[in-house]
C-alpha cells in the first residue's frame, strides 16, 4: 500500500477497551500495561475518561493515574515523545482533565440523533455548540485537542447515518479552527467504500486537517475500513490491544481494531510502524489472562509472520 | 466498490470446511447442509473429495454423496443452474470423480517445494506435470475442470513464495491450455496489495482467463484479500460456512473466510450476491451446533445490517 502519510497509532485500549469490561482493573495493573504499551514503542496512548465514577467505576481511577505519573511516583520513564490522551464528556470531565495535565484531550459529538439523546439528553446540534465551547476552552487553556464525530459511519439505533450529517458537524468544528478530528464508527457499521468516500470529502473541506479513525470491528469490516481510511490519508488510527472493547450489554463483542492486528496487516504491507509487535503480543497475553478470556484479536494468538515480501 | 465481473461464490464448506474436522458429519446432514446451501441461492458447492478414506474418513462418503445425488435417492432438487464440485489429489481419485459425474473436478499443486513434497512426494515441478495431464483427461471424458496453485502467497514451512514460482506453473497451466485457475492462500500469508499485484499479472498473461481465490483468514486478513482479489478481476471466491476449515494439528484455527461474511461484505458494498444471508446463518448455526463449537464466521452471531446507503 502507497502511504504518503506518517501514520500513527492511537492506543485506546486502556479507555475503550477496558470500559466495556466488569472486572475492575487495579490501577497498578493499569499502570503496568501502559508501561507495557510504551515499551512496546506506541506513541500516543489513551489512558482513561473523566467521566462520572458511580456511572463508569472501571474509569474511576483515571484522575489518580494521572496524578502518578506526574508527581513521578510510577516507576517507569514516560518518554517525552509520548502522548498521554483522554476522553471527557462535559465541563466537570474537563476541568479534571486540565487539572490533570491530559498530553490531548478528546471528546466529541454523536452523528446520530438517537445515540446523542440517549447519551448526552441533547439534540447533535445542542451538543456540538457545548463540544466547541468545551474544545475551545482546553486549547485557551494551552491544551491538545481532538473533537470526534460519534456514529459517523452507521448507527445500532437509527441504522444509516446521513453524510450531511457528519458534513454539518464538521464545518462547524472547522469553522471553530479546531482541525484535529476523528470519526469513529461506534456500531461498526462502516464499509470501505464509503469510508474512502467519506474521509477524502472531509479533507477536501481543508486538506490542512489531521484526521483519525476508530473502527469498531462487529461485521468482520474493520481492518479493511482501516486500510480505506488510510487510503484516504488518514493519519491516526484508534486501535486496542487484543482488540478488546464492546458494550457488554450485547450478545455480540464489538472491539475496536485490534492493535497488534493493524501493526502487523501495516508490516504485511511493507509499513513499518516502529512498533514491537512481540511486546505487544505479551501484553494483549496479560490482558486475556487477567480477564481470563479470549479476545478477538487474531495475532496475539497466531504470532506474527516475520518474513518480508 | 466497483466490479465490473458477475461474482461468484464457491461454497467449500463441506470440504475445506468438515475436512480439518475429526467429528465425522453423518451423510444425512451433509445432503441437509447441501440442501441449505441450495435454498440459500450458492450456485457453486464443493461436495467432498475423492481421497484416501484411511486418511480422511470424514470425506469417505464422497462416492456415495454423488450416488445418491446421481440417482435421485434424496429428497431435494439439484437445480440446473447448481454446479456441485469436488477435489481430486490423483488418478484413482480422478477416476472416481468422472464416475461420480462431477459438474466440475479441482484439482491443483503447491507452488512450495516443501509444502508439495510433504503432500505427494513430488517436486512442484513434477507434480504440476500430473496435475496437468489429469487435467487433461478430465477435459478429454467431457469434464469442467479448475486448477489451483496452492501456497500461491506464502507457505507456512518456507515462509516467502517467490511470484515466479506462482507464474512459472500458471503458464504451464496456460499452455496446456486450462483457464480456470484458483491461488489459494494455504498459510493465509497473503496481504492485500501483492494479492492484487498477482492476479493482476496473471491476467495480463491472458485476459480470457477465469481466476478464483480461495483465502485462510489466520492472520485476519482474509476479507481483505478478498476485496483485493474482486478489484483485480476475479469471478469465484471460495468461502467457507461459518469460516469453518483449519488445520486440527495447530493451536491457531485458520478457516476460510466465512461464506456469510463476504455476502455481508458486499452487500454493504452494494454488491447484491442474490443469495439468502438469512438462510446461510441459520446454515452456520446448524452447523456450529453440530461441532458443539463457535465458529471464527462474524455474521452468523451478529445478524446482518439491512439498512442499505
Amino acid at each position: 500500500m502507497q502511504v504518503n502519510q506518517t501514520l500513527i497509532i492511537h492506543e485506546v485500549g486502556l479507555r475503550d477497551g477496558l470500559q466495556s469490561e466488569t472486572q475492575i482493573v487495579p490501577i497498578d495493573i493499569k499502570l503496568k500495561w501502559l508501561e507495557n504499551l510504551i515499551n512496546s514503542g506506541i506513541k500516543f496512548i489513551q489512558v482513561g475518561s473523566f467521566v462520572n465514577p458511580k456511572v463508569l467505576p472501571q474509569m474511576a481511577d483515571t484522575d489518580e493515574i494521572f496524578n502518578r505519573i506526574n508527581n513521578n511516583q510510577i516507576n517507569f520513564a514516560i518518554p517525552e515523545d509520548v502522548t498521554l490522551t483522554a476522553l471527557v464528556l462535559n465541563e466537570k470531565g474537563l476541568e479534571r482533565a486540565i487539572n490533570s495535565k491530559v498530553g490531548k484531550i478528546l471528546m466529541g459529538v454523536s452523528a446520530s440523533e438517537t445515540h446523542s439523546y440517549k447519551n448526552t439528553r441533547m439534540t447533535v446540534s445542542e451538543a456540538t455548540t457545548r463540544i466547541i465551547e468545551m474544545a475551545m476552552l482546553a486549547i485557551k487553556e494551552g491544551f491538545e485537542v481532538q473533537v470526534s464525530v460519534q456514529s459517523a459511519f452507521g448507527c445500532g439505533y437509527e441504522g444509516k447515518v446521513p453524510k450531511e450529517k457528519v458534513i454539518a458537524i464538521i464545518r462547524q468544528y472547522l469553522a471553530a479552527n479546531i482541525k484535529n478530528i476523528s470519526l469513529a464508527d461506534t456500531a461498526g457499521h462502516a464499509n470501505p467504500t464509503y469510508v474512502k468516500e467519506l474521509f477524502k470529502e472531509i479533507y477536501q473541506l481543508d486538506p490542512t486537517l489531521t484526521l483519525a479513525c476508530h473502527f469498531h470491528n462487529t461485521y468482520g469490516l474493520g481492518l479493511l475500513n482501516v486500510q480505506s481510511a488510510i487510503q484516504a490519508g488518514v493519519k491516526y488510527i484508534e486501535t486496542s490491544f487484543g482488540g478488546l472493547g464492546g458494550c457488554p450489554f450485547t450478545k455480540v463483542a464489538a472491539g475496536n481494531v485490534a492493535t497488534e492486528d493493524v501493526v502487523h496487516f501495516l508490516k504485511r504491507e511493507g509499513i513499518d510502524t516502529t512498533i514491537n509487535i512481540l511486546n505487544l503480543i505479551e501484553l494483549s497475553k496479560s490482558v486475556s489472562n487477567f480477564f481470563q478470556k479470549e479476545l478477538p484479536g487474531f495475532i496475539y494468538k497466531t504470532g506474527p509472520i516475520f518474513w518480508q515480501k
